[in-house]
């Protein structure tokens, strides 16, 4: 038995490093992306406001313009949802992975996995007057996991994952995401496409923005009126509405549709939305109660004994605990693994991972601490300098990196191979700048300072930094670079070891832009 | 050693972890596409039927057209053999994976990998007479393995590997391909194409129908007319002749085959075959013994007793035993492992995953089942639907879905992300449809009921259902249903739960379509 | 425990089991090539010379045309640096992964990966005189990991990677490198893109060559002269100055850099290089102390006990020991895993997989004796025949091959799918052929012997044979050939037997070409 348990460890010692050699070898070759077709041309970049712009009854959605040069080089889509108070983004999925950022405010978000039970007992039964509902007592609502999400969260969803989101909070919700149409997910074309399960959004909605292409246009003339008008920069939820409906099952046959759900003709019809006018972000008649308010709620029924430091705990040990308490209904077995995976991740500062006090911090969110990401290809970065702090010099080894600015200003200067600034502006709030693949980056703040959530195209994206203790600099010999440079000894050595900080640099004293 | 054996578990366990969560994970990041630079404006998909046709000595070969948008889209190949009795499909290899499925009759299939040992002694040695062979006999015939084939099989067989097919059945075989030209393990351009080792088939079925493109036309105009001939509806393979070869070594010098052979330039001469009219399906003079029939044959001869319920098992269980009673020859070690890997896999009833009595049944063919598929990335899912039965409406979450009718006839519609029937039509045997990813499909089967197999391009393709007991309606909660479709709650209660089945629905009483 | 350590066992065994079937299956998926959107319609091809050169004040470049249909076939770029005794290839690294040859001479390389400690004190400070140095010795400068290289070997590099080769041998230092440009690892288009952390090198040389396409000269009218300069075959590197550098510092704002790198403006304005007409390989002053001079050296100063038979160690075996001696620095933990993961591999004759005394031999480089190669998809064959030897016919089953003929000539046949001979000439020293996947080829050596490195686009890239030992004819049914071949079974024996070498065969008593 010596011998076996000796090599199984062994083996597993091979398997275990074989492991890490795959997660942490500075190349993944299991990101597959599509926008090989594309051309990475990029002389100038510019920093993007969204392009169009979709209403709905309760919120609106904003697109950036997809066949900008630095999205195609990228194939990635952007979008931000506005949702106010007790707006509902209807449930649908897209084409391709997606991660999110909560800009700002509270809310609620649910995704059905296929194949996992629905392990939630709706806490909104007990919203409701209790003598209406009676006859439901016997057969209480179930469904699948629902999340509150804050400001600072981080959400991953794959491809074709249908999800919905609300917002619980007291101000708006307002989310950004990138939606990787060049994964290998995705094995449509690169188009953003967004799938209703419900509702009757407006058409460019469902496409990013994107107009269907002129052959497809013609093909469809009786409609084409609305296309056009679908364009437009601004669009009232109005003029969008069209004979039939635009959500997955407005398609069906009204009579299929009833067999297949048992019902009758006339909910059938009314499941297809033809009519319905309030775009993609409805407003909720009854709250949806978040989990932690809903265990509140059950707590003061309970002794309070071993609940009494639970607001301190993250959700994820709550649902440690849920989990182990056996609250939860009849399973399939499998909602322990992938049905109860992490979608979250915080990125608040005492998530950072680098902090330096006089510069600032950078929090990542990658395969290692969301490991859903390993399946996604993508990751995040949190960043926040101080007022004048520089995030050091770097490239991106692995992916691009697409910039969305979310408080404060600064100046962002993007090198490419020639030695050419292919972009130096300053940039704010609300914009989005995307950084390529292997291109020389350097970002320092405004006197207001600076943040934002960079997304990358690569679930464990790496950087190379060109200054400070863990740089390029210091790898290299001392000769390299003296001769490299043309310069002295003791200047190169100054190059090495001026800057000792990591990452995130303080300014220099009395440093003005 | 107890710290160990408990430290090798739990980096098992990690290691375990982590291949559970790569292999049961929504996303499979594995699948490498190269379909991304076409694009899928599909507005009005049409079922189809082949478009080139190839007729051989001992059967005929017909092609779906690689031009469709649909197939485009899908990035594959799609072909059908129907081989005589005493057919041979003559060996060779596709640049891309092939997952085939045997729609009518038997056979026989071998595939060689290089590096696998000749493990199979040539039962057709014993078929002859004994004593024309005698100077053989010091020096038995060997080969690599070969698998029997029949009616409602699934093979797998990778890109670049050789393999042939022989009808050792008593009627027709007919197989149908799916060839997954968009796959990265294709490294070539998007084109289908065989490479035959022997013979000297058609030049358009190397290239699965496709006419050269013009430059190269031109280049090589003096076989011009050859080509304009190949993309004829209905081809002899008599016109088809050309002075040289359409096999891998006629293209080769000769003299350099002799020596490389080590055999007189008059056999080399013949290896390119260079006069053969006989196509790709050659009528074989002597019959090749199947595995079963061999062992059969040497069992009369040996004591009946372990051997008795042999019948029953299935291939795979004499296999197995074959194997533990070393029958076999010289081996280099490799051969208990992927050189033995299951290329196929049964979609008998008995192996159906979902079943319902008053409704059909459904059997998946996945790199679960049938491990080469991981590898290959391409799973298949079979159909059986009885009279007016419904397949529930569902979309791809991963995969496109190809779909050959094999029997009967039904009506299938599929819904774009704009809600709108991109394709609603009967549908019957022979018909290939393509489901493409995330559009919602269903199926409902006509009087005398309704079969198919589905070719997915992943494999682990999984679908989520919109109606039924594991639909995505379940998932959600009654409040987000009820609001989206802006329905009642007690509605949204019958959306969730009037359809308790699972997948396969039966028909309402006195349903007609 | 005894139940955990045999579970483990088996979990491990299985975990194992899928490792070895995700590497030794025929068909890797992990390879992601971009080479999609290109037609590989290969119908006459060249043995190519490189194109462009460029001068540099201690060497030169040379890069074949990427426009080459072969080369867009394949997604690869190649390249030949000469590098001059004592010169310097400056620190860059390129925009997808890399696979060297070392053609002739010997040098020293260093790759710096981010997050890896520096571990390595560099040998050249004791080159120098001590006195001069005395404020340092407290100080002493490290670097990360360099290697010895010496002709004969592989070297690999991940994309993003920075590293630099310096010539410390007697002659000339000449190597041939492979970019694989369609590789999944390069997220940016299938330009070739080489960014430099220094000097001032040649813009085309940066982009190998290409002419950058026309909308990007237009908009960048003031500096269109120099790029018609870039574009003839012979380029000296004094025309190439222009007024900013072309290294990545040099895009950046040089008082953001000073501040970056807290020195001075006038330093800071000295790493752009800007005046610097050296090109990208530069002269040493001093010269840098290959790792085993440096151990030698301190060898004299140490008893010799231990270390007598040093000399005939490998690498590898001293870099083992002067691990455990823990002769290293201050580390980071991680250094003992992916930061001294080999990036290099011998093909001297003693690695030789494949031996025949009267044929030559072959030795392969690939991700089981390569590890990283794993991460990099790539691998490599070195290849010497002997006098009228021949290489066994055979196809590539999953790469493609890019063969660079290091010495001699010899015949080469590639044979397409329609069985016509693509290529078929004589190739010798220096030239570039590619064998495109799934084509045959035959490789017959000249009377003065044939050496060539081939390049391929996967990490265990297979071969099937045509004829020999492992060929495939080995493992068909000898009725299956026969019949397919249309001859008689003695001629099929003759097929299967009379070649009884593996891969590499003997040339044919008074063979001659």
């Amino acid at each position: 038995m010596a011998y076996s348990s000796l090599l199984s460890f062994s083996i597993c010692f091979l398997v275990l490093f074989h492991g890490c050699f795959a997660h942490i070898d500075m190349v993944t070759n299991h990101h597959q992306r599509q926008e090989q077709q594309h051309q990475c041309q990029l002389q100038n970049l510019n920093a993007l406001q969204p392009k169009h712009r979709f209403r709905s009854e309760a919120g609106e959605t904003e697109f950036w313009d997809q066949n900008e040069q630095q999205f195609q080089c990228a194939g990635v889509a952007f979008l931000r949802h506005k949702i106010q108070r007790k707006g509902l983004l209807l449930p649908s999925f897209t084409n391709a992975p997606m991660l999110m950022y909560i800009v700002q405010g509270e809310g609620i978000q649910g995704a059905v996995f296929p194949g996992c039970a629905e392990t939630f007992q709706s806490p909104s039964q007990q919203s409701q007057p209790r003598s209406d509902h009676r006859q439901h007592e016997s057969f209480p609502d179930q469904h699948q996991k629902i999340r509150q999400l804050k400001e600072g969260d981080v959400i991953a969803l794959p491809a074709g994952v249908s999800h919905w989101i609300y917002n619980n909070g007291q101000s708006q919700l307002v989310l950004v995401a990138l939606v990787d149409v060049g994964s290998n997910d995705n094995q449509l074309d690169e188009n953003f496409r967004k799938f209703f399960l419900a509702g009757n959004p407006q058409e460019g909605l469902v496409r990013g923005g994107q107009r269907q292409d002129q052959s497809q246009r013609q093909s469809r003339s009786s409609r084409g009126q609305h296309q056009e008008e679908e364009e437009e920069e601004e669009e009232s939820q109005s003029q969008q509405q069209e004979s039939d409906g635009n959500n997955l099952l407005s398609g069906f046959d009204e009579n299929l549709l009833a067999e297949v759900f048992n019902i009758d003709t006339r909910l059938a019809r009314k499941l297809q939305n033809e009519r319905d006018n309030r775009g993609a972000i409805v407003r909720m008649e009854h709250e949806i109660q978040s989990p932690e308010e809903a265990e509140e709620e059950q707590r003061e029924q309970r002794s309070q004994e071993e609940e009494e430091e639970e607001d301190e705990r993250s959700e994820e040990e709550r649902e440690e605990r849920r989990r182990s308490r056996g609250e939860r209904g009849s399973g399939n077995g499998l909602e322990e693994t992938f049905c109860t995976m992490r979608l979250k991740h915080r990125t608040d500062s005492s998530f950072a991972d680098i902090f330096n006090p006089r510069g600032g911090r950078i929090t990542t969110v990658n395969g290692y601490n969301l490991p859903i990401l390993n399946a996604l290809q993508l990751s995040a970065e949190r960043g926040v300098l101080y007022n004048n702090a520089i995030y050091a010099p770097h490239w991106n080894i692995n992916a691009h990196s697409i910039v969305y600015i979310t408080r404060g200003n600064g100046r962002i200067q993007i090198v490419s191979e020639n030695g050419d600034a292919i972009f130096d502006d300053r940039v704010h709030e609300g914009q989005v700048i995307t950084v390529p693949q292997n291109h020389a980056v350097l970002k320092k703040a405004g006197r207001q300072g600076f943040e934002w959530i960079a997304f990358k195209t690569n679930a464990n994206a790496k950087i190379s930094q060109l200054a400070g203790r863990v740089s390029v600099m210091r790898g290299l010999p001392l000769d390299v670079l003296a001769n490299s440079f043309g310069i002295s000894r003791e200047e190169a050595m100054k190059l090495k070891h001026n800057r000792q900080e990591v990452s995130v640099f303080s300014p220099k004293r009395g440093s003005q832009q």
